[in-house]
């Protein structure tokens, strides 16, 4: 294994050309087989990459609400009013309802926004510190990626195999990933055997994304379909499962991508560890239970393309993995177990 | 719900024309999009529609045996030994590995071959007697897929909501299928609320077939992702899983269609009966425990098309499931605990 992070993308970054800043994402609906970016100083050009899923990945879009913030408040100052940075910071807020990061870089941003004009700055230093603010999530989010790398890898054991479904990789992120950080973590201080990637029906995030960036990082790595996930399990070969969320609750209740509720039943079945990896940012303490996440439904395309007459489709996106089939959740600031969530945070 | 069950096509059957005989069987690679049948009097290409899964589901195949071995027994007489016709046998029973039904299929062709030549009875009676034998084995296929049926609807609630995964259905028997036979009595009794159907990657035999029969014979249905399978029954929208199986070991282990397994960790998880839906004929004494049973491995194209440089793929077509997750085994004979099997059978 020649593990070799320099060969991952930039999942997103900002930079100014000409003196207009420019959002450079890589478009994740084209890989594994193209790798194209999309360069916009659009605000609403992000806001549909974020639909689009060509941008995905809780901590991800966490950075890029901030950074659509940002291009919406670089726009010509004199044709808008404050209230129509308002406006834009809701719709971009709104682009998806699960993952809670959004909201939170948004948010973020906003408090910028409001600090700065209640001490009597001009829209020129709001904007400069909006482009700064997100230059500087972008390198929070890295950092606090390898943290939750280390944290999560000293659970593992040597010469370890892990499952993961999704991508919480480092194309879900700015960089190196959450519960791929634990998994490159453990590669870079040679514990790591192999990975097994669950397709993830419908979008196929595992089978277009995570074989796509672990294989370029010269991690090894099998793919399964997700109804592969048992009969692996069963036969001995995962050592661990890790996996990223979209919100977490108070109680330790996580909302993750479809599919994940069944991996962490199977890994209780067989006696495997199920760990969630996310940054704090996806923690939150507004939400008391997994029951008040809202579960974004989407398009019945994604599942069947074509439809067949009298057939009905389900497609929601996410699902909610109970805390206590939990067996601990890996932050940058350390490892807590779902019932300490609450102690640990405040 | 307009249950109409003679919109089912009869998924093979063998009829003569001019003398000759002919095995027609739906195309089932084509379906749910065109619904097209193939037919042919040449034994070999019965093999290849058992391969290329243009013929799938343990029943059928079983049939589809004993027709491709009637169907060597019909050719020209004088320019074949008895040899010929045991090697077309080995490689007929050869053509897929895992189901005990298609080696069942032909070693009944074979028997009745070896009954006559001891009986002194020439080339034209056995060929004759191999036809009697296919038509004979059709009827009783769907006469035992229909005991199965009444047999399992009776043990569903009014209203019912039963998960399946692949097709057990009418499509993989001659006629009115196995798991779906009793989504079908069910149905018949007024007692079917509805079906979630698992699309059963990789080949996709839910997406493809099961929701094409279903929604054909007027019953709701709604397609999921295999790992959707998780939330729906989390939500309590599940009564009960109904599955079919390839076969069945001597201790109640059960090989079927990759995913079974997890679907059964997951009904007992969510305290849901879980259901194994299956002729006689699928039981294996000869077999021990599920892990004696051959697992198919197939090729990684059906799972990523287009290779990932450094991505591996596993493409397992089966798994077992132990017999301590099977509720029941639901045969024409009456409904088995698993660990009652073996003494029921002797």
């Amino acid at each position: 294994m020649a593990l070799n992070l320099s060969k991952l993308p930039r999942t997103i970054t900002v930079e100014k050309r000409g003196g207009v800043p420019v959002v450079r994402m890589i478009d994740q609906r084209l890989l594994p087989y193209d790798e194209a970016y999309i360069e916009t100083s659009d605000w609403r050009s992000v806001v549909d990459a974020i639909k689009t899923l060509a941008l995905r990945g809780a901590p991800a879009i966490g950075v890029a609400g901030a950074a659509a913030v940002m291009l919406r408040a670089w726009e010509p100052f004199s044709s808008d009013s404050q209230e129509s940075l308002d406006e834009a910071a809701d719709q971009i807020a709104a682009a998806r309802p699960t993952a809670v990061n959004l909201a939170w870089g948004v948010d973020r941003a906003m408090r910028i926004v409001a600090d700065l004009q209640v001490a009597g700055e001009g829209p020129v230093a709001v904007a400069e510190a909006l482009f700064s603010l997100c230059q500087g999530m972008i390198a929070e989010d890295e950092a606090v990626n390898r943290a939750i790398g280390r944290n999560g890898a000293a659970l593992l054991p040597p010469g370890c195999t892990v499952l993961t479904h999704c991508n919480a990789g480092s194309l879900a992120t700015a960089f190196y990933g959450t519960a791929l950080g634990v998994v490159y973590a453990a590669a870079e201080e040679g514990k790591l055997r192999r990975v097994y990637a669950d397709e993830t029906r419908p979008v196929g995030q595992g089978a277009r994304l995570t074989v796509w960036e672990l294989s370029h990082a010269g991690v090894p790595v099998t793919l399964i379909c997700d109804n592969m996930a048992a009969s692996v399990m069963g036969a001995g070969k995962v050592d661990a499962v890790v996996v990223g969320a979209d919100r977490i609750a108070a109680n330790g209740d996580v909302a993750n991508k479809i599919g994940t509720l069944g991996v962490a039943v199977l890994a209780r079945h067989f006696g495997i560890p199920f760990y969630i990896a996310a940054p704090r940012s996806t923690i939150d303490t507004g939400t008391a239970t997994g029951s008040d996440i809202v579960i974004e439904q989407r398009d019945s395309a994604e599942v069947l393309p074509r439809p067949i007459e009298g057939v009905e489709v389900e497609n929601p996106a996410f699902d909610v993995t109970p805390a206590e089939l939990v067996s601990a959740i890996i932050t940058e600031t350390g490892v807590f177990r779902p019932a300490q969530l609450q102690d640990a945070l405040s």
